[in-house]
C-alpha cells in the first residue's frame, strides 16, 4: 500500500485522482498556496504537479481539509444517519462527532448501536461518543439507564469513540459516586470525555477539570472563555438551529487559536438544507470578521487535534483525502466533496446512495402504552388556583403563572380559556404514569396535539383543550410509532411519522420536511400562536435540567428548588 | 482518585503540594498568570487559591511546565540513563523521547531494554523509539541487525513507543521492500514514526511523507523549514553539542508555531553539567530575540502533542503536575523541579538517588576480539602512494589526499611523519575482519590511541605510529569491555572505562568526567592537536553515510561512490 502512495508521490505512476491548479489552504502555515494535488487511494500523496487517472479543473476554486463537526447530536435533524449524511456531506462536512444522547435515552445501548451501524456505509466518519448521562435526571422515567456500571462495560467496545458531554456537571464538582465510576471508566479506556458546563468558574471549574473533561460548547462570555482556555479546555464555537455562539470566535487570538474547534451540536433539517451545516458557520465567521484561514483550521487540524484523529484535517502527504472544493473563502460554496479520496459530493448533491438505510427492529416501536381514554386527561383538584407554565417564544425556559380555572365536574375546564392542558404520558415501561399540567397562551383550539420528542427522557407530550382529542392523539402516537400528531376534535387526525425511537424517520430527507412543513402549517391553523415553533417548542417543557416549571411523567417539577410541586396553588 | 482531586480542586481538603505565589506560563493562552498551584498525587488540581500539606513560596518565581527534548541519544553522553537523568531533571527536563541507536547497533534489542529498565526508576519519563535503521549501512559489520521481520516483532512491545528516526530516506523514496515493511509495521501498531531527510525537497519529500513520517530534525534553511511545516512536519530546534540549529526559530510565526518543537539529539556530559539542556536552549533562543512564553510553548505542549503525550506540557487542572520553577524567563534557571508531583531537584541538584543503577549482563563485556599482535596492523602495498584519511576540526565530513609513505618490510613505516595508521577492528561477530587506513594531520606521536564509540556499528578504532601499541590498545579495550585507551609506547598505558556497550560507563557522572578530563588531556599530551576533540573526532571515521573517505570493518570506503575503494593510490 505504502508503495504505490510513495511512488505517486515521486510521480512514477499516474495519481488515481488529481485536484488541478488548485489554490488549497495550508493550515500549518496558516497561508493558501497553489498547485496540484495528487490523490492514491485514500491519501493525499502530493502536492506540486501531478498528473491523475481522474483530474478535476480546479482553476480558480480553493480546496480545503474537510470539515469536522466537534459535537452533534444527529437525532436533532429527525433524520436518520444516512440521510443527514446526504444532506451534510455535500456542504463539506466529513467527520462529526456524534453524541447519541437522545435515542439512547429511549432505546439504550440499542440505539446508540444502530447510529453506528447505520453510519458504516455513508462517506462519512462518525465518532460515536457513548452519552454519558441517561437518563438526564433521576426524577423522571426514561427507556434506558446506564449507570457507572453499564457505562463501565459499554466505554470499552471498539465502535465507541469517547464519553459524550458529562452535563451531570454538579454530580462531578459533588464527587457523586456514580459519576465518578463513569469518568474513570472512561480513562481507563484512554477515551476523551466531552464537557457541558456553563457558567461554572473557579474552584468549581478546576473541581469539574479534575474529572478529566477536554471540551466545552456552552460557554459564551469573554471571562468563561478565556479562564476555559487558560485551564486547557477546548472551546467550541457553536452553530445549532436554536442554540449559537459564533460570537465566541472574537476572543480567537494568534496565542489560543489552536483551542477552538467547531460544532453544531442540535441543527434541524430545514436549517442543514436551506442553510447548511459548518459551512454555513464559515461563512457566518468569515462574514462576522475571523480570518478565513483561521476560521477553516478551527473547523478542521484544531478539532482534529482534540480529538486526536490522526492524518486528518490537513492538505499534506499521507493524510487522509477529505477534502472540499469551495467556490472562495466568503460563499464557502462546496462544488466537490471528496471523502477518503473518492468524489462523494458535486454541486451541493450526494454522489452517494441512501435508499437503502438501516433499520433494525430495535429502534423500531418504541412507543409503549396502554390505550388511553377522556378520563386519563381529567385534573382533579380541590380549589380554583393552579400554576400555569408560560414559556418564552423563541425559548426553552419556562415560567410560572397563577391561574384562576373553572373546576367542574372534578375535572378542570379550559375550553374557551387561553389555557390548554399539558400532559407527560410515560411511554416506555408502561407504568401509566401521566403528568398533568396547565399551560398559557399557546394558542390551540380545538382538539389536541403530541409529539414524541421531549428532553430528554422523550415521553409523550400532549397538548390540549379536549380530553378525548388528547386520548386520541396519544392512541394515535403509539400506533404510527411514534412522531407528531394532530387532532381536531369531531373533525380529522393528521400526523407524521418518526418511527426511528419517536424522534427520527426512517424516510428520506425530502419527504420528511414537506410533510413536516404540512403538519407545523396545520397545526398553525388550529390556533397555535406563529412566534412558537409549533410542535418543537414542547419538545423542550419537560427538560428537568432547565429553569423553571417543567411537566414530567411523574409530576409538575420546580427546577429551580430541583423538587416536585403541587398543581394546585394555594 | 479522581475524588481526591475533585475535593481538593473545589478547596474542601488540602493540596499535597501547593506552590504559592508564583507566576506561571499559561501555555493556551500565550500569557503569564499569577496564583497558587495546588497538586494531589501526580496531577495538578488548580490554579488559584489553596493551602497544601506542603507549600512552596514561589514569590517572583515563574512556573514552567516540565520541558520535553523531543529527539535525544541518550548513549552521546556516555552516561547511564540514570546519571543522564541526574544531570538533566535538576535543569527542568521531565520527559524524553529516546532513540538508542547507538546501543541498539551493539547490543540489539538488549539495549533497548537496556534503556528502558534503566529509566524506570528515575524521575524521567523516558519514550523508547524503537531504532529503525540497525545497522545504518549495509557495508559494515555491526552487532545487530532489524531488519522489517525484527522491527515488525518489536515494534508491539508495549515500552517501545515509537519508530526511531528514519535515516534511510533513500530507502523509503526508493521503495525498498524492507524499508516498506518497517514503516508498515509501526503504522499497523498506531505508532509514531520519527524523521530525519535532510535536504529533501518537492516530490521527494512528498515520497519520504507518504511513509507516514511525522518530524524532522535535520533541516536548516527557511525554504526547508517552510517547505516541510507546510507539508506537515512537526520540526525540532535542535541543541546538540555538535549539531545545531537553534536558527530555525527565526522562522516561527503566528500561524506556525505549534509546530516546533525542542530536542538536543546529541549532547555530551560536559554540556549537560556546564551549560544545561533544554533550558541552555531556552536561554540561547530568549537571547536571541524569541518570545519566552512561545520559546516554553515550544519545549512543552507544542511536543506534547506531536508526540500526543496527553495530559502533558501544560499548567492546568487534570494535567500532571510535571513543571519547573524558574528564577526568570531570561537566564531559567531552575530552582525546584517536580515530576508527577514529587519535588525530584532542587537548586540545581537531583534529589532522587542514582547510585543503584539496573547493570544487566547483557550490555556488559561487548568488545569481542581475538587477541591482536603487532601484525595484525601491517599493511602491506605495492607502490608508495596511498589514499590518506583527513578531519576538518570540529567536522564529521571527511577528506581524501594522495600521499607518499614509506613501504618498508612489507609495511608503511609513519613513524616520523605526519600520517597514522588507523584501524577498524570488529569487535562483535569476532570476525577477525581489520579495515586499515592511513590518516594525516591528527599529531599523535609515539603510541596509540583507540575507542570503543565508531558511528554507526561500534566497531574499536586505533590511530597510531606503533603497531605494536595499536595492538595493545585493541588487547586493553577487550579486558575493559570498551572505552578509551592510550598507550604510549615503551611506557605508560591510560583507559577510560565505557563498560555499558563500549559507549557507556556505569559510573557516575561526576567522575566520569573527571577520567575523561584526564585521558583527554594525556592525549593532547602525546601530540593530539588541541583542536580536535582527541577521542571523539575519531568515533565519526567509520560513519559511512557522511561525506567523503571512510573507514569500516570491511575496508576504506568511499561515500560519495557509495562503494569499497582501493587503500593504493594509482
Amino acid at each position: 500500500m505504502l508503495e504505490k502512495l510513495i511512488k505517486a508521490a515521486k510521480g512514477e505512476v499516474k495519481a488515481d485522482v488529481v485536484l488541478k491548479n488548485a489554490s488549497y489552504i495550508d493550515v500549518f502555515s496558516g497561508k493558501i498556496s497553489k498547485g496540484d494535488i495528487a490523490i492514491v487511494g485514500e491519501k493525499i500523496v502530493g502536492t506540486g504537479n501531478y498528473d491523475g487517472e481522474t483530474e478535476i479543473d480546479c482553476t480558480g476554486l480553493t480546496v480545503l481539509p474537510g470539515y469536522i463537526d466537534g459535537h452533534v447530536h444527529i437525532e436533532s435533524s429527525q433524520l436518520s444517519p444516512e440521510e443527514f449524511a446526504s444532506l451534510i456531506v455535500p456542504r463539506g462536512t466529513t467527520t462529526i462527532i456524534a453524541d447519541p444522547h437522545e435515542i439512547t435515552n429511549v432505546c439504550g445501548m440499542d440505539g446508540c448501536e444502530y447510529i453506528s451501524r447505520a453510519s458504516e456505509n455513508i462517506p462519512l466518519d462518525v465518532k460515536l461518543q457513548l452519552p454519558s448521562c441517561v437518563p438526564a435526571t433521576p426524577f423522571e422515567t426514561s427507556g434506558a439507564r446506564l449507570d457507572g456500571g453499564e457505562i463501565s462495560k459499554h466505554i470499552k467496545k471498539d465502535y465507541i469513540f469517547g464519553l459524550g458531554e458529562f452535563m451531570n456537571y454538579p454530580g462531578v464538582i459533588n464527587c457523586d459516586r456514580d459519576v465518578i465510576k463513569k469518568l474513570e471508566a472512561a480513562h481507563a479506556e484512554g477515551k476523551i470525555i466531552d464537557g457541558h458546563a456553563p457558567a461554572v468558574y473557579g474552584k468549581e471549574l478546576n473541581a469539574y477539570l479534575c474529572g478529566g473533561i477536554t471540551t466545552d460548547h456552552e460557554c459564551v462570555t469573554k471571562e468563561e472563555i478565556e479562564e476555559k482556555v487558560s485551564k486547557g479546555m477546548y472551546i467550541h464555537i457553536r452553530h445549532g438551529s436554536s442554540t449559537q455562539n459564533l460570537g465566541n470566535a472574537k476572543f480567537i487570538n494568534a496565542h489560543n487559536s489552536r483551542r477552538f474547534i467547531l460544532c453544531t451540536d442540535d441543527r434541524h433539517a430545514a436549517d442543514l438544507k436551506e442553510k447548511g451545516h459548518i459551512d454555513d458557520a464559515l461563512r457566518r465567521l468569515v462574514k462576522d470578521g475571523l480570518d478565513p484561514v483561521t476560521a477553516v483550521t478551527c473547523a478542521t487540524l484544531n478539532c482534529a487535534e482534540c480529538y486526536n484523529l490522526k492524518w486528518r484535517g490537513a492538505i499534506a502527504p499521507f493524510w487522509f483525502a477529505d477534502l472540499v472544493v469551495v467556490d472562495g473563502l466568503k460563499n464557502f460554496n462546496a462544488l466537490y466533496v471528496l471523502k477518503d479520496g473518492k468524489l462523494v459530493a458535486k454541486d451541493g448533491k450526494a454522489l452517494f446512495d441512501t435508499s437503502k438505510r438501516y433499520l433494525p427492529k430495535t429502534v423500531l416501536n418504541t412507543v409503549h402504552l396502554k390505550e388511553l381514554c377522556a378520563d386519563d386527561f381529567k385534573i382533579s383538584i380541590k380549589g380554583n388556583k393552579v400554576k400555569a407554565m408560560t414559556i418564552e417564544p423563541g425559548g426553552v425556559v419556562t415560567g410560572c403563572e397563577i391561574v384562576e380555572v373553572k373546576n367542574e365536574d372534578g375535572d378542570i375546564n379550559v375550553k374557551g380559556t387561553d389555557l390548554l392542558k399539558l400532559a407527560v404520558v410515560e411511554r416506555h415501561k408502561m407504568t401509566g404514569n401521566i403528568g398533568k399540567a396547565i399551560f398559557k397562551g399557546y394558542g390551540l383550539k380545538g382538539g389536541a396535539m403530541g409529539i414524541t420528542i421531549a428532553h430528554d427522557s422523550h415521553n409523550v407530550i400532549l397538548l390540549g383543550d379536549d380530553n378525548a382529542a388528547m386520548a386520541k392523539a396519544a392512541n394515535k402516537l403509539k400506533e404510527i410509532g411514534g412522531g407528531m400528531v394532530l387532532v381536531e376534535t369531531g373533525g380529522e387526525t393528521h400526523y407524521l411519522t418518526l418511527d426511528v425511537a419517536g424522534l427520527m424517520s426512517s424516510c428520506d430527507a425530502e419527504n420528511l420536511q414537506s410533510y413536516s412543513r404540512a403538519i407545523i402549517e396545520q397545526a398553525h391553523g388550529m390556533g397555535v400562536k406563529r412566534e412558537y415553533e409549533a410542535f418543537m417548542s414542547l419538545a423542550f417543557l419537560s427538560l428537568a435540567v432547565i429553569p423553571r416549571l417543567k411537566i414530567l411523567d411523574t409530576g409538575l417539577f420546580d427546577v429551580e428548588k430541583f423538587a416536585f410541586t403541587a398543581l394546585e396553588a394555594e
